[in-house]
């Protein structure tokens, strides 16, 4: 393992002190990954306040577990009943123990039977406050997948055109995507005119029309980092309702971005789009938060929303993704994702706002 | 919602009547999935033991339940804490309440606290035990869900040689799938040489050499139904090592699809696999179970494992995949999916197992 590796368990040993939690169970795969550096399918990562963590997982990545966790004991699982009783036999001293919330119930309640003397605290909030704050490896992972999806949303415009269906442009994304050695951090959703209006909306056989919109909401992965941007594209000549609610919504968009530095709290940028939008009116038909974290995972902890008052901090990568969207006319939204820097932010998607395509 | 998918959840209220499970709480995709035909990010099935389901989502995909879910009724998410209350309310005269066991706990500990007068109850063995039996209609999906995986094994044979290193067999690995319209079941699995003894190793820069092996475990999915496939190719003129080890798992792999048919023990075909390996001494290195049932998610109950005493029916879908890896020398795994028909089995893995190319 290397020192920023090393150096992250430090960190959440540090949190673990200063919250009161003995051991730490980091069952899921990304967080294995994130303190690791390893990716398995199957693992526990085990950490205690002090001393050497201890990473069980099965047969399968002994092998690579050994090779490449130097600084870390490694050992095998043992069959579901042992293995619990080995934690009991360790845990006699642990108080408090801390759990992932997003650990399944069939994992945990055997856990919490079998160190049912302690205390079980949940290490989401603590987990996600260290990951949330992204190294500067990290951010030049995430600026990387931010330019690859540009340059793949690139490559797609100059296929994408009326005629097509919302599958066939599927079809040529993920040929594109391959091509470029990419895999994507979310299956990409591709409205079709007022398909937009569903804003997660699946891709099917709405075929693009000439003179209607397209939104494109997509993100690919670099170095196991995710990337995320929205772009609301117009094939033809846009409606003047179009171009009304498109303003609307990248005003709002810039704003956010005008605004965004440390010491701000996440709700309050949220608040400022929504202000933006509810001036137009349109406040009924913004029903989601501003935006959210991105990291190894494509949504991450603090988040742009109505009820995050985590206060933003240097090396924090939010997405800033305000949106319209009036059922059988138009939907719009307009995602960046950016950085927050020392003195405000760097936006790390480089395409364009308004792309308005011939048909 | 059609007449497959309501029976679905008739079999399933059937099950918890059978139980004594009151309602039951389904959040996760693909349980959704499975009962209903719609496939959201965000969701609650909220089953009764009698009467219509609530379906309960948020904003972004009311629209597409309103219009796919008949017979079912449709609510928005409230904020946490009222829709709490919701389920508090609603549960007055609910005795014992069924969660998933693949639930979170930050989903599941709040459930808990709201229903706290009724007794939790996995449904977790009673759901695996209905979606275990797959429909006509699920086995022709994964019929052609493994003649898809044959046929892109195709493609990548005609490009696959000695000098590529696994990254760029699995970049062409992800541009054959993408032309085809396909998407991965789960990560493909490609080993070049002594890495086939890292039984779930990740490709990496290793260049596949003349006169060596490569082991490949990949799958696709078709109408969102898996498919699970492994061959062990070798590339240029296998060894008499090589040729032993092969020779030993493929009269297990074989043994077993003579051997399947209703009324058997999952646990003892994987006995069977055990004993042959074990009968040419290599029984420490065969340290996985024999396989895994497949339909929606790659990885589904029962599987055929030494503590599985599920005993099998017609319609369940399994892989026959046994092994054999020594470290440092040779990995063998040959693997086919099987559906267990009236008098044995049908075998949908249809790519010849014996590969010897020229290098």
């Amino acid at each position: 393992m290397d020192t920023e590796h090393l150096s992250r368990i430090e960190r959440l040993q540090g949190a673990m002190a200063a919250e009161g939690i003995d051991a730490a169970f980091l069952y899921t795969p990304v967080n294995r990954l994130y303190f690791t550096g390893l990716e398995t399918s199957n693992g526990l990562l085990l950490v205690e306040r002090q001393g050497t963590p201890i990473f069980y997982t099965d047969f399968r990545y002994l092998e690579v577990a050994h090779r490449l966790l130097t600084g870390v004991e490694i050992r095998k699982f043992k069959p579901a009943k042992e293995q619990l009783a080995d934690y009991a036999a360790m845990g006699k001293s642990w108080g408090t123990v801390g759990y992932e919330g997003s650990l399944t119930v069939a994992q945990y309640l055997p856990l919490q039977e079998a160190l049912s003397h302690a205390k079980m605290a949940s290490v989401t909030s603590l987990v996600s406050a260290i990951r949330g704050v992204k190294s500067p490896r990290e951010i030049d992972a995430i600026r990387r997948s931010a330019a690859a999806n540009d340059a793949l949303l690139a490559d797609l415009l100059e296929t994408f055109r009326p005629g097509m269906s919302e599958l066939e442009m599927l079809r040529h994304f993920r040929m594109a995507e391959a091509a470029r050695g990419l895999v994507e951090s979310f299956d990409p959703i591709l409205c079709a005119g007022a398909n937009a209006v569903e804003c997660h909306h699946q891709p099917d056989a709405t075929v693009l029309q000439p003179n209607s919109e397209l939104l494109i909401d997509m993100g690919v992965k670099v170095d196991g980092y995710c990337s995320d941007m929205t772009r609301t594209l117009f094939y033809g000549i846009p409606t003047p309702r179009f171009n009304e609610i498109f303003d609307i919504v990248l005003e709002a968009n810039q704003a956010v971005a005008a605004a965004v530095k440390p010491g701000l709290r996440c709700c309050d940028l949220d608040k400022l789009s929504r202000d933006i939008i509810g001036k137009y009116g349109y406040a009924d038909y913004y029903d989601h938060s501003l935006g959210h974290s991105v990291g190894l995972e494509i949504h991450e902890m603090p988040g742009f929303s109505k009820t995050c008052d985590t206060v933003l901090k240097p090396g924090m990568v939010i997405t800033d993704e305000p949106g319209i969207y009036i059922p059988g006319q138009v939907g719009v939204r307009i995602e960046d994702l950016l950085v927050v820097t020392e003195t405000g932010c760097e936006i790390l998607s480089h395409t364009p706002h308004r792309l308005v395509l011939p048909c």
